[in-house]
């Protein structure tokens, strides 16, 4: 395989390139990040190119190193909090990249498999218990509306123009180098020592905790490309729900630290009650997911830790 | 009011404008087309900006004649056809336009109210009969999808930004100074004098014939925003279904003319087999089309001689 990643240099595609690479691909990357040749390659890209997704630079990566047989399109907004302060922002990363990577595919790579990263947030607030892939999609902030649009776009390139699109909506996906939400900011107010721990939310909002080098190895199994035409959309989601208060507790006890964690019962915007996934059809395709949340928690410590030893 | 639509130099723009100036109104607008001031001042037009709808324009309105009240959003991608063939084309014109407007009304108008021309194609090809402003939007172009992605910017930066947004779904929208499409093209064609004429598609397709005389009255007539953070949608046809054999038929007798028109057999791509508007929300407000199918033909046609004359 030749792989392209867009948003190589971000969290969910650091680990998707290593595992890629590992497998013995080749792999490409274009998106933000000043990374030079030697950190490009020491994360298993062979080359990278440092701006926007545009036909320009795709151009480039074609007559440098040929057609990609699978795109992997990571990049995009991914913040709902940065979404709502600045929406045309995660729109121009989420919808426009998308629009103009694949009106190049079309034009010159009609035959490459894209896998896009959507999310769990396209569903929006009206949910309880699991959801399928067919709900219906109410995303309740910018960041899931524009998520959403970049999936029509895939559906629309895919039923007019003959592309292959696979969409996986990517639930919590937390586990080590990610350095914002929940998990980060909890570490890093216990490093600082800080007594009570406030978190926003009522704490009873239901998550599907992922670990990244588990949604890593998902997203490199769905390279069989949906058949010609065809958009697919798979839940990346492990079908086991844990509230935010659970996940809080246990991080706090997993760090050896005994403060007490409390919620504001002020529900953030864009933040839906609970998002689980239905895994149905991740069972069909037979993904198994291996990282427990537990051993994902420890890890997690034991990555933050490390890296302030 | 001090309104302004954006894509007032189209058909349907430059019939709205004439519609709201007669009324009294302010009318600015901008978009694509080369008028100068007189032709502009002719048009009912009090300053016309010729360029893309994005922040400097629009700033450049403001700072010349003073926020809006009422901003139309008619400027987008018009046809099935060419957004299949140029989909990139119909993306930047439909959806990064809607972007670009709606994030400089969030920062400088946010009290101003949005009404944005759709269509029904946003429905698909799923329907039989009339088509409620509910029913599920399966769109099956990209100027479809395009036009649904448009709608979703417009719900999301009202329920995340208060902007208030009135979405009207156009159905066949017909009328003086339409240049292209099944009217036109019949017309063009008996001007030439063609003894059969072969249209694509198969003729039973069913369509909501508007004349676009009424759908600028329609238009000016939801002026009455939604509420704060409100995005209501309505169907913009009239509950009646014609057949395009019969208005083929119609438009020929029209004309004068006996010549036989035939069928293709084909469907275009893209084409729905029927798009018929669920009407109940429009007689709601109390709105009446007053030009008849027959009297709307007659007018096309006598239009259409008298610029030949």
């Amino acid at each position: 395989m030749i792989v392209w990643i867009t948003g190589a240099n971000g969290f969910i595609g650091r680990h998707l390139v290593h595992q890629l690479a590992g497998a013995g691909h080749a792999v490409h990357g274009v998106g933000h990040g000043a990374l030079d040749a030697t950190e490009a390659r020491r994360l298993g890209l062979q080359s990278w190119i440092n701006g926007e997704i545009d036909a320009a630079n795709l151009n480039a990566l074609a007559a440098a190193h040929g057609l990609p047989t699978h795109v992997y399109h990571l990049a995009g907004g991914s913040s709902v909090g940065i979404s709502i302060e600045r929406p045309f922002e995660d729109f121009s990363r989420t919808v426009a990249s998308t629009a103009r990577l694949l009106e190049w595919l079309r034009g010159s790579a009609r035959d490459c498999a894209v896998i896009a990263a959507s999310s769990a947030a396209v569903y929006g607030a009206d949910h309880v218990g699991p959801i399928a892939e067919s709900a219906i999609a109410t995303p309740m902030s910018p960041y899931g509306q524009h998520k959403f649009m970049m999936e029509q776009l895939c559906r629309s390139y895919a039923q007019s123009f003959g592309l292959r699109c696979t969409i996986v909506r990517l639930f919590s996906v937390y586990g080590p180098n990610l350095r914002k939400q929940l998990l980060w900011d909890i570490c890093s107010r216990l490093q600082a020592k800080e007594q009570v721990l406030t978190l926003g939310g009522v704490g009873s909002e239901i998550r599907d905790w992922t670990d990244v080098r588990d949604v890593a190895r998902l997203l490199a199994s769905v390279v069989e490309p949906a058949s010609q035409g065809n958009c697919r959309v798979i839940n990346g989601g492990s079908g086991r729900g844990t509230s935010v208060a659970d996940v809080a507790t246990a991080l706090v006890r997993r760090w050896g630290s005994s403060t007490v964690v409390r919620h504001s019962g002020v529900s953030r915007p864009g933040d839906p009650i609970s998002l689980l996934a239905d895994d149905a059809m991740l069972r069909q395709i037979g993904f198994d997911w291996r990282i427990s949340l537990d051993q994902g928690l420890a890890d997690y410590v034991a990555w933050f830790k490390g890296r302030h030893s």
